[in-house]
């Protein structure tokens, strides 16, 4: 068993990133550059823009917090948007999700230029990721992807079964496995609430992604041997044996599964810090006009 | 075994749009109008052009057909896309594939206003398709949609078994049967050519869905009893036995398969009819503004 460690990884992307950051301000005088906007005082969200900012500072990005209230309305936001996809020293921006009741966020979502949208939430740049297209993938799959990709995880003709068909993981990371690429390649099974047999197919599973938010919902006695695991749920749960006083818990029951996988990533420390890494380098190619 | 009469359903399709369209000219004075391209004279593409205008003709649809011949210039192609795109009176238009090889078909399609891309091959409509929301939906998964909701077919949990991973049916049609709608909420495996085990797969199928292009690739002891067959593949093939020399065969072969199926669409008359169908509804849809 070898774990899949989401830290180390994105410790050396950010490494890399931050060099290529110098070499790009020493060339041409550019600082690659991501707004955030964050609408309310929500305390997970303050707690990810933190963390993105200060990934931002880290590499050498220039990054901008924009900060509304939650009573903003919704033109305010969408002419703010407008503002920022006609500047031209924005390489990419993101609207911190989720939004006030009040807002239409699939509204605000299509109102961010494709070519500027970072979190790959727009259906222009989910379509292309349909279609094998270059395209800004949204940052959890663009970080499982590199995972594997970077441990040299064998994808091709494996049987890959994706727990959980949201929008910005399961669904997204169902499309990329199987799509003609390295990784990916593999037959994949989408499962969801309406599977009655899941443990019969995860039996069959070469490779698992659980992204259905479940704590510890992936038992040991639904594995085979050898399985690749990916876990991507992240659960708060308060706990007496922490000093916090809260515990972090996968999707999968670590201690039951690991023993009979090849490949896992723990929680936390697994695809939770390739997010950020994900999102920097998703800027960076925006400011390298690599996609678009 | 129940046939799904994919000529019947066509046939009562095309009755239904007809009606509408006498009602929205009586009401509105206003003809859905598609517009179809073509470039050069390959023949299987003078067929189809032929059989859209037809079916467009028999529901009462204004139609135009613009012929270039194969040394059409793509700038010459991109400005009449334009206009198109510009000219209030056209409701949907399409290019047939494929495209002379000095002509970017990609550039082509993306050159389409998405809003009148009845092909459904726009990213905009791929990615929209994808997020569950509304899109034009490309014809042949359309019309196996329909074709599943119009004899009631259960595909809520059951297990279905896509062959064939391509743009334009295989991996749309994996997004809709698991996408949650009726039809869809099925746990959905995606195979392709670089699956190993296909037949131990298929062999735990509710429904499968060939769409791989080999002739009478799925045998008798592929499936298990009770399943249902949509088979999407259409090959020629020369024989001995019909007056025209030659005889369409499906990915199926139906004589094995269907005694073991509950339902089974024939080739040809199953999901062929149904895409010329499809994209007239796609048409009307435009015309009546309820995608965009």
């Amino acid at each position: 068993m070898e774990i899949l460690d989401g830290k180390a990884t994105s410790t050396a992307l950010k490494e890399e990133i931050k060099q290529e950051v110098e070499q790009i301000k020493a060339t041409q005088g550019k600082i690659p550059h991501l707004v955030v906007i964050l609408v309310g005082h929500d305390g997970g969200s303050e707690t990810y823009v933190a963390a993105k900012v200060k990934a931002c500072e880290y590499v050498g990005f220039k990054s901008t917090l924009i900060r509304y209230e939650n009573d903003v309305t919704e033109t305010t936001l969408l002419e703010k948007i407008n503002e920022l996809n006609n500047d031209n020293d924005i390489d990419g921006f993101i609207v911190q999700l989720p939004l006030p009741k009040h807002i239409n966020e699939q509204k605000v979502i299509e109102a961010i230029d494709y070519r500027k949208d970072v979190d790959g939430f727009h259906p222009v740049n989910a379509g292309r990721l349909m279609l094998g297209l270059p395209a800004f993938i949204p940052a959890t799959p663009m970080g499982i992807m590199t995972l594997l990709k970077r441990y040299n995880v064998d994808t091709d003709g494996k049987h890959c079964v994706v727990i959980g068909r949201s929008h910005i993981v399961g669904r997204p990371m169902s499309v990329l496995m199987s799509n003609k690429a390295n990784p990916g390649n593999a037959t994949v099974t989408l499962c969801h609430s309406h599977t009655p047999n899941l443990k019969e197919i995860t039996l069959q599973a070469d490779i698992i992604i659980a992204a259905l938010g479940k704590p510890e919902f992936l038992k040991g006695d639904m594995v085979k041997d050898g399985v690749v695991i990916i876990d991507v749920g992240v659960t708060r749960l308060p706990s007496d044996k922490t000093k916090s006083g809260w515990k972090l818990y996968g999707d999968v029951a670590f201690d039951e599964v690991s023993p009979k996988s090849s490949y896992i990533t723990p929680v936390p420390g697994g695809v939770g810090p390739m997010t950020i890494a994900s999102l920097l380098q998703n800027t960076l190619l925006s400011a390298k006009n690599e996609i678009y």
